[in-house]
């Protein structure tokens, strides 16, 4: 610190805090600059997920297209990691929030990151050609991030995203322009295999997320507050089965020990 | 372990995270016993939350008191530790779901589960006399569960969500029996003091989420899910700030020692 | 707030934010009134955590015992569900701290609480009398805090660690209080079935830290120092193995499926 | 899944938990291959983390390198955001651990990676020339990872770390490479600005850390371990203060509102 540096002043420390998503006085709660009285029996949840992120309220048509993208990812069951690690903390004594918190921490870039990274693929493909930048992402690691799944072969949540995306580029919702980089994705990669890698649930979240006009990091975001649901509902069933410390496996199976003996 | 013990099988590693809340399997994704792509596009969110925790799918009128929650409890500025915390993580190279994730951490007893005991109070409330039970519960603790605020003397969000609960009671969707009781807590304390301790925000969601017949912990689960969207909200603004390693002050500013010289 | 409060003052920040554990200024760090450079390469890593936990510096003989207990919670392998979470952590895409950190995030009531819950037990025990005071305990619960263990029949951490506080008392460092109440329990329990119910390594820890004087949390507070010793390795390990999303078990295996069809 | 895939075993399920860190079978505790009961008591704590991590028990020059390493880490204050995210969590009702997680869950790319990354840095400065590696280093970012402090201009830690160090070299514990690439970069530093940018903290003990052999992810792996003593003793004392729901500021305060009217 330099030696004129001025006094700090009670500004500084409210300017520390500043914000634009909502201002909280005594008896006045703002969303976005709206009152939250004016949303409470009128906004939907999934709306007010947007205007919180966006600033402004969805049209109809778009928050159609976000429940659906929110609806679609809620749980994939207790092989997802995320799922597993929250059902085993419901069970060590801590609160149930805390073990959301435990689940929602593990949807990194691995386990969480897909749809973002996906976003930065499609919006590569629809600026050049897809052949060439699927070459080029392919060159850098074996997983397409949004295509193909260890466990689906066509993932059920395909088709009816993808067609609630159609009709929303029909009736002018949205462009289209992410889409037709998915499927374009998904054609290069028939031509490439006997059997095709379709486009997966990031992949399709990704392709939503991306004709609404949300940045990338966003679609790691909202699949956050969407898993969050499965998460919860697998801590607190796990919560009513009066498990104690529940680790991986029954107790009577050993690990496998592979050290020094 | 006795030496009698059986040899495990894996149906005893399948039965070890045997659940109801969702069956997957290839190409198989069902939530509750539906198949996710029928309601893709026909479930609201707040639906898809209720039928999670439920097993079942709500009416509209059900689902419509649930909406108006979720949407009350979203933010309560920086003040808050949860936002405080998420809006620092945000900016310690750590992920975007980890930032959530340090967020909901803190939703504990005392910063989320003021709902879940209201529940508990209300219970009472119901079952016995308001006066009573206000006064048992006030020789515990200072704090009566879902009343008064240290920042609003009248909060916003009680009248527009009491009178959803009311005009649900006038629909014959809820009974009305915690709504009933919440009031006769307000007069009992109004009665107590010069100004009264007002409902709030915990006590508001607590009447909704009993006549909609949660179970108390739920109170906090769905907490959970509805600060996560503001906790998201303002990680992703911090995260545009560009600031490393924010601290609750700025840097000129330190922290008085109050130990040994 | 009062019309009349005062406008606050950057005083009120800095006592906001007020700690007797460190002075940090520009080119000073002092640790409990201690010049860290002063304790770089004289002080132990142990004697530290004493240090800023405590207020001082350990005796030799409290340090030792310290060492002990520290050491003898490091790992209980890939059951225990801290271990196993952080492990699925390390293969999600997060960094390394927060694999560690949801491993501890699993230290709660159950998993990291039933040293802080033994000293309480032992503490009772010193004052009252063992029979009474296990026979109340019983009552309230299955679960003797600190005592017996669904795997070790004699858990081999038991007789060194009980041996050292033995030859502290013997030393003049501890009084023995707390190792006779935990024998007097040993011995009732003994009596009580037809196989005992020796102490525990949370019993054991807890002897160990209710002789040299800690409050009870701090018995989960350095457990969970010594806890993150083991769920470091073991997530650095599975990050050298290379999976991605590694669940519970193998993903041909399934859960099993317990819902309305 | 191919259809020739075989029947999952339970030989399965215990290779997928496989480890060679501890073996823990009834009555048997085996850290690295040394029974526990061998090492309570003989083993110091920071010993014992070098076991966990490495494989084998360190000497004691090896030792004593590593305690100065971990001593001069574990606090720098409620400025740091991991401190002050755990003094609040500690304040919300949750368990002392989940605070402590929830500071640890903050010590990431920004917070806690700087010693890793400044291992890289040293590694490429060892093999190559300091002035050509600094200028890539920073046209690639204004932070030079282990350099520089926006708070000390002459950290109290740096002098004793490196004469340790010094000493090792001398006594041949450790080679000096790292070391002495360090130096050459304060060198290259010291020319480029009428101020030098000294080495800081992470990169002092990126010094030791590389000088002994670890791999750069366990810089922040035992920055973590110990910066939880930190954490856990600011945790600890907040706790005593009795706040609840403790935010970033006094409550008078309110946060600069900067958004739509």
């Amino acid at each position: 610190m330099s030696e004129d540096e001025r006094e700090p002043t009670v500004r500084d420390v409210s300017d520390w805090w500043s914000t634009s998503v909502s201002r909280i006085e005594p008896n006045v709660i703002e969303l976005r600059g709206r009152p939250v009285q004016d949303l409470i029996g009128s906004a939907t949840f999934a709306g007010v997920i947007w205007l919180m992120l966006r600033g402004e309220a969805p049209t109809p048509g778009q928050e159609r297209l976000l429940e659906a993208a929110l609806v679609s990812s809620v749980d994939h069951g207790p092989h997802a990691p995320s799922i597993a690690v929250a059902r085993m903390a419901a069970t060590c004594g801590i609160g149930l929030n805390n073990a959301v918190a435990t689940g929602v921490n593990l949807l990194g870039d691995v386990h969480g990151g897909a749809g973002e990274q996906c976003m930065a693929l499609l919006a590569e493909v629809h600026a050049g050609d897809a052949e060439t930048v699927v070459a080029a992402w392919r060159a850098r690691s074996k997983y397409l991030p949004g295509f193909g799944h260890r466990f689906h072969t066509i993932d059920p949540r395909r088709d009816p995203l993808l067609g609630l995306v159609e009709r929303a580029v029909s009736d002018g919702v949205v462009r289209g322009d992410h889409l037709r980089a998915a499927q374009a994705v998904e054609r290069v990669l028939a031509a490439d295999r006997t059997r095709g890698v379709p486009i997966n649930i990031d992949g399709c979240t990704a392709v939503v997320y991306a004709e609404l006009g949300f940045p990338p990091p966003l679609a790691r975001g909202l699949f956050v507050l969407s898993r969050s649901v499965g998460i919860l509902a697998h801590a607190w069933e796990e919560t009513g089965q009066g498990r104690r410390n529940k680790g991986p496996m029954p107790p009577s199976i050993l690990p496998t020990y592979t050290g020094n003996p």
